[in-house]
């Protein structure tokens, strides 16, 4: 048994492409169509019943793509809108699951941090799953709405006065509750480890809930038979709502690799 | 002769209720409606294009309120989308020119910085207008992508140091220059003014547009025999495309009086 078509994937915007980059890492034959809903983005300062009409949109393109499978690469989305899976008929992957679990997993003195978005943090998710894997533990949930434009800026310099400050600002509670693994709970976030590490120190586990994902993803297409067949590496197509000015620098900057303004197709989210 | 229809005014958010601060302290017995499209704010790193099409369905729902003149009190639109006005049946007021005249006419030593969003600077609209009322000005400009953030996340105390490095990285090529007038290209960024005047200093002059644009407004009004014949305080309508979980916090913050959430109309947008 194999499946030969691509794996889906989307987000609000082109953060999802760090879990792109997690994908090709671990499943590098397989080709990938990225939606990246650039046009309306922020999802995450949006009500709920914003963010689960645009992600039935979101996956509404992607089934038109004819993929084996969606992933959600956007922690706001998995957090908030995570039932619109119900009506798909393809498997369906989110962050925040494996990203609970990969937690658990690492944890030793069971304080775990999660940071996200606003509606990501306001759904308290991340604390539901992971105080059901393991009732003991100790969750502190922090939003940081700034992290998303500061990536976005390409302010990731850990010896940047504003990135190292923003960032201490933000998880001062975490470094006070003495967490020893923190959630990077958005897709963006990762962009940012070096300054979070910088603040948390070396001895806190970051969790790129990416890396868990595509782990899921890997673990799946194995047990169901739906590994591609390609021997060659895969290819990723882009489409976004909207081609922004900055999308090549963002674009390449999340995905650790180039990509031009002409690889990528607009697409008009709203007719769908 | 008199109009007691109400004046339109839009915003890309919530922004645009600094302009509506200003025209209420000078046209207190207006009624206003105000649409601000929070499902798909914000519109400063977005295409000319995508921009465009907004502003119309914007100008679509105020015109569907019988407003006799609409304001679009966004930079953004201001700068990209002032074309969408020809189409127009009633009188439009934008941020720009106003804001350009008001720094003309402050400065002493020709030097001008502006400050505003991606699309805004890119527009390059104020360095046009600006050069073409005196064109021995020299012009300076610098987008500011996480003034807006700041703003929402109620980060604005000039002793914050995150606030306080954010404003002063940005703006260090406009202390370089020697600017003596600086223009807030963007209806949020009064709401920074401390911390911009702490950077800058007391003796640089900060063009606040929503200021110039309501007087213009007011003259206008007066101009044409389109005021108000009302003796009561006036009415303010309030309409948005979302209303997200920060709307009562944000807005107040940005009007300078609370808005509770029970006083707000939510609008499909898309739909116009």
């Amino acid at each position: 048994m194999a499946d030969n078509r691509p794996i889906g994937v989307f987000d609000s915007g082109l953060g999802g492409l760090t879990v792109v980059k997690e994908l090709v890492k671990q499943l590098g034959n397989e080709n990938i169509v990225y939606f990246g809903d650039t046009d309306r983005v922020p999802y995450g300062t949006k009500s709920n019943e914003t963010i689960k009409k645009f992600a039935r949109q979101d996956e509404a393109f992607l089934l038109s793509k004819d993929v084996k499978l969606i992933v959600a690469a956007c922690g706001t989305v998995s957090s908030v809108a995570g039932d619109t899976a119900d009506e798909l008929p393809v498997p369906f992957i989110e962050v925040v699951s494996h990203a609970c679990k990969a937690a658990v997993n690492a944890t030793k003195n069971g304080k775990i941090g999660v940071i996200g978005t606003s509606a990501t943090i306001n759904s308290d998710e991340h604390r539901k799953q992971i105080l059901s894997l393991s009732p003991e533990s100790q969750v502190i949930c922090q939003s940081c709405t700034l992290f998303v434009p500061l990536v976005e800026s390409g302010w990731i310099d850990e010896n940047d006065v504003v990135v190292y400050e923003t960032v201490k600002k933000y998880l001062a509670p975490m470094i006070e509750a003495g967490v020893d693994t923190l959630i990077l709970g958005c897709t963006h976030y990762p962009i940012l480890s070096s300054a979070i590490k910088k603040v948390m120190g070396e001895n806190v586990s970051l969790i790129n809930a990416g890396t868990a994902t595509a782990q899921a993803v890997k673990e799946l297409l194995e047990s169901q038979g739906m590994l591609s067949t390609n021997t060659q590496k895969g290819k990723i197509s882009y489409f976004v709502s909207d081609i922004t000015p900055s999308f090549s620098s963002i674009a390449s900057l999340l995905l650790g690799q180039d990509v031009s303004e002409n690889k990528v197709t607009q697409v008009d989210i709203n007719s769908l």
